[in-house]
């Protein structure tokens, strides 16, 4: 590279750096997140369990509630259960497996007091709240609630939503909204769910 | 519940169920994913990482290889490492902080080496390119020779590639790629990037 390119390439860097810095430096208020994860695409539970290992490896707490996908081996609840993170798993696996309203709400809601119970726990940093936006979709969990409970919790404690069609009021009271969109997934081409990958 | 609203709602869920069924059924292909994760949205890192604590949670065995975010303590990493995953990390942190195109491209080079070894390692399930779509968009790694190793890595081994603006030829490549879009941050709001939740 010349000198001159060299030069530019570090005004540029400069400019992005000034302005990092100024954002960094305008962001003062502490405070636990509410961040919701929704969108077709594929990434989303993960993200929350990349989080959850994030606040494990710095020796904070998590507790994971998981709606919907019990009937799965699961690789992440295997290590995060050894890292002493606490699982409350709704244990009726998909709910077009079982196909049956009555049971699957009160599973749900079953699920659901584990949840109630830790956004009370000022001891816990985060909590994630896995596929919880299904059971407000299929009126399994009452959406009025589960503000309630969100908007109550401890100041400092983070609370992560994920699953597709965050419902509106939802996404409104959340501080970060992330959506992912599906532009492609190897299922599609007829590639079988992975071990260690897919689950 | 009404009966006649218990037998519509049981319909509906068997028919999702039987299209699920059948596209499990169709897809039957073993071998390792190619993902790409990008977009704008919080969450792409650690939708990756949360799939590395899914990989070695099963007892297989995952490796990191972190582009830029060098300079941060990182939560993940104290917890992945200690379950045994290597990383090799690009210490000069961020590119807007070095400001030097050559040392980063030297950085980029030598941090790439690693990965360059570990797609070739048929006993590892997974790597994690962390952030590698920069050093792509900056010209500090060779896009052909990045493309290349992952085209002739084990046929088994999955990769996952993070960050904005992946090249067209990388998503092209991919089995799977999610776009995060941000819809919004809390840090835009002005809430401090948080321990154990942001990093």
């Amino acid at each position: 590279m010349t000198e001159k390119n060299q030069e530019k390439h570090k005004a540029r860097q400069q400019k992005v750096k000034e302005n990092v810095d100024q954002k960094v430096a305008q962001a003062n208020i502490e405070q636990g997140i509410f961040q919701v994860i929704t969108g077709n695409g594929k990434g989303k539970s993960t993200s929350g369990f990349g989080t959850v290992a994030r606040c494990v490896g710095h020796g904070m707490k998590a507790a994971v509630v998981q709606f919907i996908k019990g009937n799965w081996e699961c690789g992440e609840r295997n290590l995060l259960e050894k890292a002493g993170v606490p699982f409350a798993v709704m244990k009726t696996g998909f709910t077009w497996e079982t196909q049956n309203r009555e049971t699957d709400t009160q599973a749900a809601q079953a699920t659901w007091l584990h949840a109630k119970e830790w956004l009370k726990d000022e001891s816990i940093d985060l909590i994630l709240l896995d596929e919880l936006t299904y059971m407000v979709s299929y009126d399994y969990l009452d959406l009025d609630e589960v503000i309630e409970a969100i908007e109550n919790r401890p100041k400092m404690q983070s609370v992560i939503i994920t699953g597709r069609g965050a419902h509106r009021r939802l996404t409104e009271l959340a501080d970060t909204v992330s959506e992912v969109k599906n532009i492609k997934h190897a299922f599609e081409a007829g590639v079988k769910a992975q071990k260690g990958f897919d689950f």
